[in-house]
């Protein structure tokens, strides 16, 4: 019975009390195992999940969920919850449509205490449950999981203020790695820095990257934790300089986050004071497989990968990424700009500045996890005469629209949203969709929206914002382009000038972004039905193209086609267009849905919902029918 | 010349320069009579322009302004500023419709830096000016004014996070008044207040409170400072517990903010440093003026007041306001509902929840200037088990939008949004409209929005959101209600039921909220002028009444009316809903036009914008025309 596991045998938490602290580390081995896995074929977040096994481990072993809260912030390191939560045989379905989330999901599972997947937020979430208990006289306890990163984040230290003042008793795991998704920037991680230089946390450190030193690939490279567990418990202290402190929190020295029995011990006597503890965690990401330890941000979200060597296996791409095409189109501004400023929020590799970066590293600025900061930093620099350009996908853009209103718009002020992963994310499910920022952005007076059909127009899409000046949104896809080429001398747009892609005469698609090569093969095969059907490329959000939607009211059905939500969308701008012409012509506004969607393939998603070729096809010739 | 003022000889900043500090004092003592003088006719933000006088005057005689950029965070305690800025002569225009605005503002004048408004946001600007001067090789000075309570915003505290990080020399003046709004809250509060029993803290507060002791109302009221200006400055420090310092920025010892002398040598000192530097300063609020100092809440925004006994001067009002009809109606919830929960965001008074708070202290939460940590408790809190209501002015819930979206209503989660100050809210200007509510709340699955258009609406509204659960979003105006009584035992409204308000044939009025009643008087002068005219209170936003809007497009003319951006608004979707039944009808979309609206009072503005009666029966009359 060799290959019989622990993890076989856990059907939840319940079931970790009955074991060793040994038989827990062998455990955490074939959790680690079974997440490598997995990932190597359907991608997630590995390294922080690897990195986060004990802890979870630790928590589910003292706590009695779901009784008990456990609330995860972001929450993609939350894999090993998911497999000791009852979730083990569906695990090969992580990421996947119809399969279990890669985030907590409370619709998943009574364990998953919120809905998670955007940084700093779980400890708002932990002092309202607490705040909520003390009001019901319960007396459960409440565990919140944070990472150092996500802990820079404005609404983190929000809910410490509060925290702080309520001392409603809860612990927060401060997961230490010393590395967000790229590297932590900010005072505070320099703060967290300072802590680092204490012998207690040396220790714990050295510790921790020693035993992880002997890893390599799966298999030799899995470590076994736990060995140092007869060491002695880290006493509680309360350093001086601590800025949870001062904000009356109290604080731990570092715990081994790989120690099991160490973590144990530490969180017991967390979870018996009697106010909000901080138990100073320190971990590695990517913690137990060499590749992802080597390689902490390339492991943070993958693909599917090889096992043996950690490389990438990478569909063969028709074209470069939107965002690649992007990243090298800034700095091709940018080197003739010196104004051009680019700033990421702890997204540099995923916005595609890494070039940008080394190529200009003072006009590089990274904010960490702090949107809000991002969006102010880019008034006071346009303020200032300089030509920021914000990259930031489009979820998380959501937490700056009031500065994006209040901040850049109403001064009218040269500032770019360069927003990526508009429209369905894929595998990262509903907290991860673009789906909101065309009427976000269109909403606000000054805003110019440009939704870039392909690589080439994303170039010039960018060059427009910045030689025209004023406040713009440009919006483009995750993804892999179009493969169509790139223009060496990117050209200007006329704002609200469209491009007509086909022309038709039955039926004109207006179709804007990521919507225009669907729809233009939805023509295509609605041709061979015998319809002539027009495609204009909206090109422009805002203001949009009002001869072109004039034109399009002469045929027999306008078809508006957008990757966002239709409430409130570029579609129903459309009608108010066609209103305010006082022309009567059928409509169909096609887009996403009024509901939350789940996650999948991108492609797989719009197939579902319609907004692939063939269900564009399929709803014109059904409105027609209709007519 | 017994009445000639100093005040009256500066035209610029670089006037100030040449007064001795003692006549700078006298000076102070002039902007504080003539800010009374003003303010006690125009109303406006008293208390807090009282406090910072001899800050601004302070500043300004040491930068050099323009090139120096003096940036305010709010930006209502900015008065004095104005008044030695070359806006004296105008200054009996504050807040009023074309005149001076109550906030900085850049198209006003070259010495405003950023249209501020919202707090917070103050850091990010300063540091983002400072980086961009850093880019471009200036040498120019910064200096932001932060108030202790905006300190506790989750985008200050990313802002200093990225100051620490960045070493980029500005001034960072914490003007601690011990108060905010209505009072401070939060650890770091406390953690102030911890500095604060501190021996020189302890002596600056004295000094201040001292000198305020011997004020009354104007005249024997106002203070000479500057007394103590041969005090010996005070040395830096780099107080070993505060949290600023750990984040990389140097401290100063408090400083008496009412001590012109005292002022300028410690932010000369500040000035030439080679990084950051907060600068701690004790003020009083209202200071020099009474009854400001004895009521700061009540004079934090006035309307016009009596100088002498600091009475408001009221309009006779013919019915209650919005805000206190709600704050009667949650209370009542509450009586009967033990599970509901009041948050506020630092706007206890403001959002009608000071009652609430006394009768159920442990049921009611302010997290001080947190929209965030509001709106993720919530989230916790209804996890929890609790009926969380966030009480919210509309343009500050745009600093939650990710929170409704992710931590809300993604989970369905059994929250009310009680967003007041919807529409236009008046004196403050285009920082404080609440013009994009309906687009942001109705745009997200899940949510269902009701707009009241009274008082017993208003009522009705909120029992219907707590009875029926999941996210609801209630939206109602500023000011005075409409006179209707309001129900003793409050209605469960069914979801997308509109009210016939007035039956019609010729043109139906599908309006929204507060525009019913102008709706209705639109359609009393149109009937007199022999038109038949359907008005119909929509009362849902979300989900929408389809019959009503079907039975609509039967008239000749359809027409929206919603106080709030026509671009993504509730009229949009009415049109999208005739183009989903195919039913092809003329319809006028009425609302806040694509621009931000400036001050002014409401009733004006909106006749402005041709929003009110007058206006809408204008509008349709013009449409039928040209039909």
């Amino acid at each position: 019975m060799a290959n019989e596991r622990i993890l076989d045998v856990v059907d939840s938490p319940a079931d970790l009390k009955l074991l060793t602290d040994d038989e827990l580390s062998i455990l955490a081995r074939e959790i680690r195992e079974q997440i490598i896995t997995t990932t190597s074929k359907t991608g997630g977040h590995v390294a922080s999940s690897l990195g986060a096994v004990e802890i979870i481990l630790a928590v589910h072993s003292l706590l009695n969920c779901p009784e008990d809260k456990f609330v995860f912030d972001v929450g993609h390191q939350s894999y090993a919850h998911k497999l000791v939560t009852g979730r083990r045989d569906r695990f090969d379905t992580l990421r996947t449509f119809h399969g279990i989330s890669g985030f907590p999901k409370p619709s998943e599972s009574e364990y998953d205490v919120h809905a998670s997947g955007h940084a700093s937020d779980s400890l708002s979430v932990a002092v309202g449950l607490a705040k909520a208990r003390a009001l019901s006289g319960g007396t459960n306890k409440i565990v919140a999981l944070i990472g150092d990163a996500a802990l820079g984040g404005g609404m983190a230290f929000e809910a410490l203020n509060y925290i702080g003042q309520a001392q409603l008793p809860m612990v927060i795991i401060l997961n230490d790695n010393e590395m967000s998704i790229s590297r932590n920037v900010g005072a505070l991680m320099k703060h967290l820095g300072y802590l680092r230089t204490s012998s207690s946390y040396r220790t714990t450190r050295d510790r921790v990257q020693e035993a992880m030193e002997q890893s390599g690939a799966l298999g030799s490279a899995l470590m076994h934790f736990g060995r140092n567990a007869k060491e002695s418990m880290k006493q509680f202290v309360i350093p001086h300089s601590m800025i949870f402190e001062q904000l009356g929190i109290v604080c731990t020295t570092p715990v081994d986050g790989h120690n099991i029995h160490e973590l144990k011990e530490m969180l017991s006597t967390c979870l018996a004071a009697d106010g909000p503890v901080l138990m100073h965690v320190v971990t590695k990401k990517g913690a137990g497989y060499g590749p992802a330890m080597a390689e902490p941000t390339r492991f943070h979200g993958t693909g599917p990968y090889d096992i043996a060597t950690g490389k990438a296996i990478k569909k063969s791409a028709k074209a470069p990424s939107y965002t690649s095409v992007f990243g090298e189109a800034l700095l091709n501004e940018a080197r003739a700009d010196e104004r051009i400023v680019a700033i990421t929020a702890a997204m540099e590799s995923g916005t595609g500045l890494t070039s940008f970066e080394k190529e200009f590293p003072d006009r590089f600025i990274d904010v960490g996890i702090c949107e809000e900061n991002a969006a102010g930093m880019a008034a006071g620099l346009a303020i200032g005469g300089r030509k920021p350009v914000f990259a930031v996908y489009s979820t998380f853009l959501q937490r700056a629209i009031d500065q994006l209103i209040v901040n850049n718009a109403l001064m009218n002020l040269d500032v770019v949203f360069a927003i990526d992963r508009a429209g369905l994310v894929g595998a990262d499910g509903p907290t991860h969709h673009g789906m909101f920022d065309l009427v976000y952005t269109r909403m606000v007076p000054n805003m110019r929206v440009l939704a870039p059909s392909n690589e080439a127009e994303l170039v010039n899409s960018l060059h427009t914002a910045l030689v025209l000046g004023g406040p713009f949104a440009v919006r483009y896809p995750r993804g892999e382009a179009c493969g169509v080429p790139v223009p060496d001398k990117p050209e200007t747009y006329e704002p609200g000038v469209s491009r007509l892609v086909r022309e038709g005469s039955d039926v004109a698609i207006l179709a804007f972004g990521n919507m225009v090569e669907p729809a233009n093969e939805a023509a295509a095969a609605l041709e061979e039905a015998g319809l002539s059907v027009r495609v204009v490329d909206m090109r422009w959000v805002k203001p949009l193209d009002t001869e072109a939607i004039r034109r399009a009211a002469e045929t027999r059905l306008v078809v508006t086609v957008e990757d966002g939500v239709v409430e409130g969308g570029v579609g129903e701008e459309v009608l108010a267009e066609l209103a305010r012409q006082d022309v009567k012509a059928p409509v169909l506004t096609l887009g996403i849905p009024d509901r939350y969607i789940m996650q999948g393939a991108p492609d797989f998603l719009m197939h579902e919902l319609g907004l692939d070729a063939e269900g564009i096809a399929a709803a014109i010739e059904e409105k027609l029918e209709a007519l």
